[in-house]
């Protein structure tokens, strides 16, 4: 689901997120969270209105639409798979920052098979430690 | 080993395959096989040479040193696992291209843990099975 840039992608995933906490979200919010300036989060929402995935209220707080919603869920999911599976191997990395990279640089066939190895990896405990043991030997 | 940029990366991993079959490359070899000027070549080459990775000889071949040999087959190496690895996960994608972002984008440790992974799989026939089990179901 390759429908927004890298960048509008992490917009919408933060957005989302803190839909989750909150009912709307205020563009110092999103500044402050992303560490970007003011006119780089509001040339991004401009972009993300156009599309149809927020809207914006009154008071200048902005919500997600269903669609905004979807898409957001989908990217928080994939963003919690790829965490999931650098702990369940043990990489020894930034996991927050390989995990963004990952997201945007692998296409969404492999991400669903990483997901698919995840699901195999919690569904069988016995051969997670027999790949750990494989991975910690070639340390 | 992050002592190269990508691009360099991809030079000297290009520059090692060829060595595999002959014993000397020429500029235009690389030109045609990278797709890429005459100019940008022999500007990365001179980077590569500088780092004392390759050599230049009689009549403008060029042949790496044993430094650049060393890299290069880690290099050619880590290419090949990542291909095994979406290989073996059936990713439905450009598997060259794939294997290409990922070598750039992942962190040692997650490329040494996909390694250990690839091992797991191979030998351990019967899990491949289950895996792609779990892969099929999810499409």
């Amino acid at each position: 689901m390759k429908i927004l840039t890298p960048s509008l992608e992490d917009y919408l995933e933060e957005l989302y997120r803190f839909s989750l906490s909150s009912d709307s979200v205020r563009v110092t919010d999103l500044s402050h969270k992303l560490e970007v300036s003011l006119p780089s989060v509001t040339k991004a929402l401009r972009k993300l209105k156009k599309g149809e995935f927020i809207s914006y209220q009154r008071y200048g707080e902005i919500t997600l639409t269903e669609k905004g919603k979807e898409l957001g869920d989908f990217l928080v999911k994939r963003n919690q798979v790829l965490q999931e599976f650098l702990i369940l191997i043990q990489t020894d990395c930034d996991i927050a920052a390989e995990a963004e990279a990952m997201e945007h640089y692998l296409s969404d066939a492999t991400i669903r098979s990483i997901k698919a190895i995840v699901m195999f990896l919690n569904n069988n405990p016995e051969w997670h430690k027999v790949l750990l043991e494989h991975i910690l030997s070639d340390r």
